[in-house]
């Protein structure tokens, strides 16, 4: 069981300034299908762009979900808090472009960052807290809480 | 860190003291497609759920959205802020119990908390600000927010 | 690897009749989210739905998919064929009727067909080939077809 | 009301020869948040991307969704009748390219298929009917068929 403390990135931060981080930017179309009567986005629709980014940030850091699965016994990194500001709306054929960093490390924790602009304009801000989890042996499909590996910390500081 | 600030509807707020709002419960099956291939769910589909139980509240107050848009001339309820707390993960097979009321009403927003229960323990914890809107006539397609009216929170307020 | 035959229930076909089978029935509510910016339901919802139904029918005769998997070792019943006609469009704040029952058994494959009905009247058709499918051992993730446990037929023919 | 005929592309086709019909090609990357807990796509997502890939070959013909509406008065062009066959299963990570084209156009309809590949393997093949409907003016919401504008069937021919 992961622990859902509040504030997860606690005490012993490992990494705390944001500059020198690695970003990934990726293009977004809106698309029809993700939009709802009103004709703008169905907002739970950007909790999964964002996911996507996350993802494509971990691999652009050489840190591919697949890769992190059979190399570090990693299963996973389940959201324990999160946080977006919907600042304006987004409609389909909207092309927008999300530019995603990790903003802080816990020992067993990290915050991802994720800012949507539309026209060069801020349209969401988004904060994903997540933890590392590996299956424990207890009991077959309990996870348990993981240290991050130190060389994935670097990977993504930009380091790697 | 965002500001996503915690008190979204400040100084003109109309009605603050949540225990006399009205409540409603929601049973959810947690669905095979709506988890991720760790075998938990998805978390953007929590969202889904909750903008359904928001629906369901509405709804449970006399005000449904389909006739909110023909009475009132609203157009919607969408986001201006969301955050989540994922305290116990769910899996598929998984049944809960999503609780759902209006902790606060200002001008133009609301705040709606969402209580998502697994066999009794608090799994998730939600809380959207959304703003009421209606089609403004300067330019097709164009939002603005419109106060909520006062009818309207009599209904929520369970005093409808 | 999974055959994905175009017609996966040929010879040696083990129930034929359709009208003795196990059906289900389940209500179901168009959500706001899950409809497009014409108003209408985005059809890959549908499908979702369907793979729900599935799943309460497999749960109703005594097959659910968390025990399928512990007692049969099965993991899954992936589609490998799907088709489906739209007659009478859906809105949000529709409440509408789903039922789902077997029309045939393979050796390794089965057809699930699911009616949708609003107001009494028939929305959606669909049916989808399934197959059962296990790990195998070859290579990790790798799923191959299994035969259809006999008691599990016979569940689902209603006479479990 | 749309007429939901199994047979849509009857009696007087405009255009037959798939051949010299405009082609598109997409790219897509399996999304972890689109797999299932066994570790493959969840189906119903195969047809919010074919959706997607739609409206990517009507837009590469200049007829974006949202130019189409202010143009023509077109609503959109929801399906009467869909099918698909799953060949090979894909996987979160994958990267696959889906090429689209219209096969046939009906007065009022016409066909979209997609070949979905993986590794140069056609993993799917699916096939859209979709009918080009108008808001009608009798009732507020509802919809009626329409004929497809020569100027469409001509751009969508390649011949635009």
């Amino acid at each position: 069981m992961v622990d859902g403390s509040a504030c997860p990135c606690p005490a012993g931060k490992i990494v705390s300034g944001a500059t020198s981080m690695l970003r990934n930017r990726k293009n977004i179309r809106i698309e029809w299908g993700d939009c709802d009567p009103a004709g703008i986005i169905f907002f739970p629709r950007y909790f999964a762009y964002f996911d996507a980014c996350t993802h494509a940030l971990l691999e652009r850091a050489g840190c591919r979900q697949r890769d992190v699965q059979s190399e570090y016994g990693i299963l996973g990194f389940p959201l324990v808090d999160v946080r977006a500001r919907f600042i304006v709306p987004t409609r389909y054929d909207d092309d927008v472009v999300v530019e995603s960093g990790i903003t802080e490390f816990g020992r067993t924790s990290f915050q991802v960052q994720h800012r949507l602009y539309k026209d060069d304009v801020l349209a969401v801000e988004a904060f994903e807290t997540r933890v590392c989890v590996a299956l424990t042996d207890e009991k077959p499909g309990n996870m348990e809480a993981k240290s991050i590996p130190p060389e994935f910390v670097k990977k993504l500081s930009g380091q790697g």
